[in-house]
């Protein structure tokens, strides 16, 4: 074999390593996503004024301050969505802050953060309702 | 360059390209779950028997069989959390269900499928009320 030769070998069987590496971060990341159990918290906000689109604007700009909350993994912020208005579902509410946790101590954490204290302190003037649900994965 | 070292610079090559599809395929994905706009579509279900943990165990069976509907990204099942019990939170109920969509259609194939239909038909005995939420991302 020459150098070359050997050296493209090198060159190929790093690369080798590196896809094999990828591709297993890449489905552990996939599987870790589908199998870790989660906390989900998810809050509804009834406004006071509820056909103020400033009101809804500030409250959706106070939601979106919460993602740098370390212990938040993933933040969905969302207002109802336009499906079939059947009796069972409730779409009366203004907005909702959809948070992940990775266990209790990830959502007490949230709860007593600086950021979520300020949030409350800002913007709990706009809402007249809340309510929460905690569910833990099965 | 012998015909060795063709081959060789061939396979290296397929290989930086293949790793660079693959790269750019891992970064999108990461990208796509931050940034794209989904339909949250969360349910409550409070048993007629609160305590059988038999009807428990057979509601979130059911539910487990949802994850085969092809427009369901990601699915999350739950009972309540053991989080401080504030006066904002709902902990009455006995299981929930977390389904994400990429958009409407997602939700209405969701809702006319078979498994769906079959779950409801399966399961709605052991339910005395269920409540909806859909929040579209904003």
């Amino acid at each position: 074999m020459t150098v070359m030769q050997k050296q493209t070998r090198r060159k190929f069987l790093s690369i080798t390593a590196l896809v094999g590496t990828g591709l297993s971060l890449f489905s552990s990341a996939i599987a870790e996503q589908t199998a870790r159990k989660q906390l989900v918290h998810h809050v509804f906000f009834w406004l006071k004024n509820p056909n103020s689109k400033e009101d809804l604007s500030k409250l959706i700009q106070g939601l979106k301050t919460l993602k740098k909350i370390e212990s938040v993994r993933r933040i969905h912020i969302g207002v109802p969505a336009s499906t079939e208005l059947r009796d069972v579902v409730e779409a009366g509410y203004s907005a909702s802050e959809l948070l992940f946790f990775d266990d209790l101590q990830g959502q007490k954490k949230y709860q007593d953060h600086p950021i979520h204290l300020k949030f409350v302190q800002d913007c709990s003037h706009l809402w007249s309702k809340v309510i929460v649900y905690d569910s833990m994965d099965v």
